[in-house]
């Protein structure tokens, strides 16, 4: 770094954009939103430290600024909410170019462009370890329109947007050190965060429990499960997969587990009522985007796998935890 | 760590504490905010990094926890504003044992229960460097309350509270390995940030201007006057300084710079009226709190130090740039 504190901040501040509920923005001690009457204010933090949830040697630092954002953003799809600004806390090592600085902003301010959101504030500061991002999310929610994790009623569908295990499996493949097929390459480092869908779901009261699937599907039904007080059939079979991903998964019928338990899908997972499936499917087809009903809510606690065979199904691998050491981006 | 991820979030869940605000807490993607009608949502984010913002040998964890909250309130009272709630960023390093946790936890909740607000959200994980902690504050000001750095005006005096350069001197002491009198090492390791003070200069229309010091006054005051648009003219002998202070300063003139440019602070700089000197020394006597007037708003853009004989003076540190490696921490 040439740059010093000062400078970067007055880069970064440069590029921040603004919205109409921004009152005061980057510049004083906080930044200052009015909230439009009748909204929930929501908020989110993610961590993504290099090492853990990232390799520098594996991703460009323009797909490293789009995925901070992509995954912080996610958070608010998933209540059915309009994100509105983030905040970033960047302690960026000492061996960090000003080009390298360079390249992560220009991600980073793309994908707030995408998502049509400003930057409201953050910290910047060196790291004497490894580079650490910090990112705070704020997103704006009609009264009423709150979709929790908590909402599940027995008998409702169990949905499920886009594809699971693809980013697993990129993973798997850098792990490795095996090809990577460039659409897996995309849903591993350049994830979308699936905020039209997760809005309409809200607004049209379809979804009555919802999250985004960060650490695994597996992993997160139990919490929305846990959250709702329902157990929920789950069919494997009908997990929608992509087609590089049925090609792996022809080649090693194991790889379902990436599927089941793999993290960082950012996909949207959702319960509705069973009168709601034509409008679901409509939805599907107007956005366009892929939905696909991977079961059902049950009574009592249990979440069960069923494969093809209609048998009880046992992966091997439980949701991502960030403690797990064996499941490290580390070297 | 002998606890994963999910254990160390539901003993984190279980003291988290709420407010009336709180629509939804810790558990779900986000947590919901019901901002009270007539009143601006603040938000102030910060890291601080092991090895650049503190030094495991040199800090009591229970302390950490404490100056981790201290440290982003102080950006809320620099407002005016009533802090709320906060989130908290943890990136534990694999060495890291749960006593650790526990210690750490138990001065960050102390802490939040000090200042009446509540953990909102938050994320956890290993970090395979040093200890990472990213925070982020909310608070509430009612509207036409905000005390932003850009209201300052030609012929307001300054004012700080409390003392000044008593943390750089703490600093200053660890890394020479000299003695540390035990009412530095309180203001270096546990500041205070001073809530009630900001909220009654605010509410009661006395500060025109105001931030918080956590960079240096010099620099710090730089920042409010290029918002404001005016100069400043700064007596060095109205500054104040503790009794310890004082004592290693008639030892070494020179010291003066730290109460001039040595960060971490967290007191108070603001601007009023001269009209207001009688409501703000009364209300120095009510809170009670120390309120010194260092100097006065001048027309252009210059800072200007006069020492004892009317003299310009010339600091040889500038403010503290996170950047700037000789001002680091680090063994």
């Amino acid at each position: 770094m040439e740059a010093g504190e000062f400078e970067l901040i007055d880069k970064i501040r440069r590029q921040a954009g603004q919205g109409a509920e921004l009152q005061l923005g980057i510049g004083d001690d906080c930044s200052a939103i009015n909230v439009p009457p009748g909204h929930s204010l929501l908020t989110s933090t993610d961590l993504l430290l290099e090492g853990v949830h990232f390799r520098l040697d594996w991703t460009d630092l323009v797909s490293l600024g789009n995925k901070t954002v992509a995954v912080n953003v996610s958070d608010i799809a998933a209540m059915g909410a309009r994100p509105l600004c983030l905040y970033l806390g960047l302690g960026l090592p000492l061996s960090f170019s000003d080009r390298q600085v360079e390249q992560f902003l220009a991600g980073f301010f793309a994908s707030l462009e995408d998502y049509d959101i400003f930057l409201a504030g953050g910290d910047t500061c060196r790291s004497n370890g490894p580079l650490m991002l910090a990112v705070t999310v704020q997103g704006l929610c009609p009264e009423g329109q709150l979709v929790t994790r908590a909402g599940a009623v027995v008998g409702d569908d169990l949905w499920v947007s886009g594809t699971l295990g693809d980013s697993a499996l990129a993973l798997g493949c850098l792990l490795e050190g095996s090809p990577l097929p460039a659409p897996l390459a995309d849903r591993h480092f350049r994830p979308i965060a699936r905020v039209k869908l997760g809005q309409r779901l809200a607004a049209e009261h379809l979804a009555t429990a919802m999250l985004d699937l960060s650490d695994g599907l597996s992993g997160d039904l139990r919490h929305l499960l846990l959250s709702s007080g329902v157990g929920a059939r789950v069919v494997l079979s009908q997990l929608p997969l992509s087609e590089e991903f049925r090609q792996a998964l022809s080649g090693d019928r194991t790889l379902i587990d990436l599927a089941l338990s793999g993290g960082e899908d950012y996909e949207l997972l959702f319960t509705a009522r069973t009168g709601s499936r034509a409008r679901i499917e409509a939805l599907a087809t107007e956005l366009p985007i892929s939905l696909q009903r991977i079961g059902e809510i049950t009574s009592g606690s249990e979440l069960c796998l069923l494969d093809a065979a209609g048998q009880s199904y046992q992966p091997r691998r439980q949701a991502f935890d960030h403690f797990d050491r064996s499941r490290s981006h580390q070297p």
